[in-house]
């Protein structure tokens, strides 16, 4: 495995040491050693907006902390959730004094700890309320949306929360955009080839080559489908199919795309498939009020790609387009 | 080769179909479907700055154009110079009737083709000038860095030349600008992993498992030496030694410090690598005013990174924080 580590148990906090030297305008450490918060005063006087989750999907989660994104985030090992007590340090990091807003990806681990935070929290007077993302169309029938994972539409969720939130929205606002953010996004993912997790030296699961596995999770959770490897504009069929019949997405819908690579693809491969992502939208009527590509949300050195759509109202269109600054995402409101 | 593609002959195009259709902010097309212009007035009034290179290192090239940044970039096919008749309609793209600034690396197709492209401009009146980056100094021994190739570094000299640019240099004044940037400017590169162009299907150079290249160039060009994989902190140290040494850098000055990604090393260990490339320039005294980490400047799926310093004096570090937004680099001016 030729990697740019030291110890594979040390990445987590190697990294993080590089992320906060990097960053001194966006990040902060706090006294929890799995906790960064917002550089600067932070949630003073507004709801606070948290998220956490594994690492190994940077620019996912700490890249999304910054002012109008993310004020503070819980960070776990290489794809395993943060403790429970990180997730309490986070949201006393994010506490401004009016409410915090959890904003988690639904995945047995945070599930867990999460809950138990959130209740750590309450004994010392802090209400915290949580929006469990489950995007992932392909991990689970549409009556079980309930057991579908949480992928890269979290990124649009903490994104229009925590440009409410800047607006002085009061917590169940919060809470209430966020949901109906989740709520009107879908999205897919195509895996080309699998990761390694430092620690492990190697892949827990495999894709041939000649094949990709339609639906995959971001820790090689088994797909819909494996198919040999098709040209680009057929992928995105696939993967449109499965997110357009889903919500469904009908013709005269405003939409957010979000194309992100999941850590290996060639950037330009990125644009290809929105390419013809873009070209099916234009074909279906759903015109696109807000593009984002690039290596937003990864697994490591995964190839492939995910697709996220969001339907969007005036006001999530307007949220999304208001300024933030952050690792993974700047907006800044000039264009 | 699984991978995000169409006909592999046609991986350009269809990349730059979803450029400007994820970019109508930023990216236009023109009347040479291997250039792209900034989106809206352009140069009009000021002197216009252009780069150009082959595809496969994007962000690099056209993921720099924006307001701020580059006015119009030539495109060549993947690792090719674009030809000299992309040039030439790039830099009329970029005229804004106060002459152009070509910026580009030193290889020798683009040298060809620039070269030829200006000669072409002059007969219509328009008075191009040009920098060529020679940032890679692995490349070449220090005595003979006209031999030495542009990688990341170049970058940092379109930032500085275009926000002097924005400012109303005019011509002369916005070349020396560049040339003072690529002349305090010294990188490196690491390879851990080969990667393979579309068209040809399998890599042309290899890098065995265990080991690294050290000095590799972006399109697999040898290095300095083949060692084994080493920890990411003593990888850190072998760059640091090698362009320290160079320039050379010495304690007390300011830097500017940018590690790239080469496509397929996951970001955090890109973090990992400046945490190390931070307390390297914290104990030789050398102060670090701008930091840029992430994916600038890949090479398809490469895996593997490059470190590129710069030294600053009151006026670069100044143009380097002027407000720019592109696909690659946005400065808000905000931090």
């Amino acid at each position: 495995m030729n990697r740019i580590i030291n110890d594979p148990d040390d990445v987590v906090e190697d990294a993080l040491k590089g992320l906060t030297a990097a960053h001194p305008d966006l990040l902060a450490g706090t006294a929890h050693p799995r906790v960064i918060r917002v550089a600067g005063a932070g949630a003073v006087g507004r709801v606070g907006v948290v998220t956490g989750g594994g690492s190994g999907h940077e620019p996912a989660f700490v890249g999304y902390v910054g002012p109008g994104l993310l004020d503070a985030v819980a960070i776990g090992e290489v794809f395993a959730s943060p403790t429970a007590r990180a997730f309490e340090a986070a949201f006393k990091a994010a506490d401004g004094g009016r409410g915090v807003a959890c904003l988690y990806g639904n995945y047995a681990g945070d599930n867990m700890n999460v809950k138990m935070a959130v209740r750590l929290a309450a004994r010392d007077g802090l209400a915290v309320r949580t929006v469990v993302a489950n995007d992932d169309a392909a991990s689970a029938p549409p009556d079980e949306r309930g057991k579908r994972r949480g992928v890269a539409g979290e990124i649009l969720m903490w994104k229009t929360a925590a440009a409410l939130a800047a607006e002085g929205a009061d917590l169940e606002t919060v809470i209430a955009v966020a949901q109906k953010t989740i709520d009107a996004t879908r999205s897919v993912g195509i895996g080309l080839s699998a990761c390694t997790i430092p620690a492990a030296g190697k892949p827990n699961f495999s894709i041939a080559d000649g094949t990709m596995e339609v639906g995959i999770g971001h820790h090689g959770e088994p797909g819909i489908a494996v198919r040999p490897i098709a040209p680009a504009r057929a992928m995105a069929a696939t993967m449109m199919e499965t997110i357009l019949a889903d919500l469904p997405f009908a013709r005269g819908d405003d939409v957010a795309v979000l194309v992100s690579g999941l850590g290996a693809t060639p950037v330009m491969e990125l644009y290809i498939l929105y390419a013809h992502v873009a070209e099916i939208l234009a074909e279906a009527g759903i015109r696109v009020r807000h593009r984002f590509v690039g290596n937003y949300f990864t697994s490591l050195e995964m190839m492939g790609a995910s697709v996220t759509l969001t339907r969007l109202d005036a006001e999530l269109d307007r949220l999304l387009g208001a300024k933030a600054r952050s690792i993974g995402l700047t907006v800044t409101g000039d264009a």
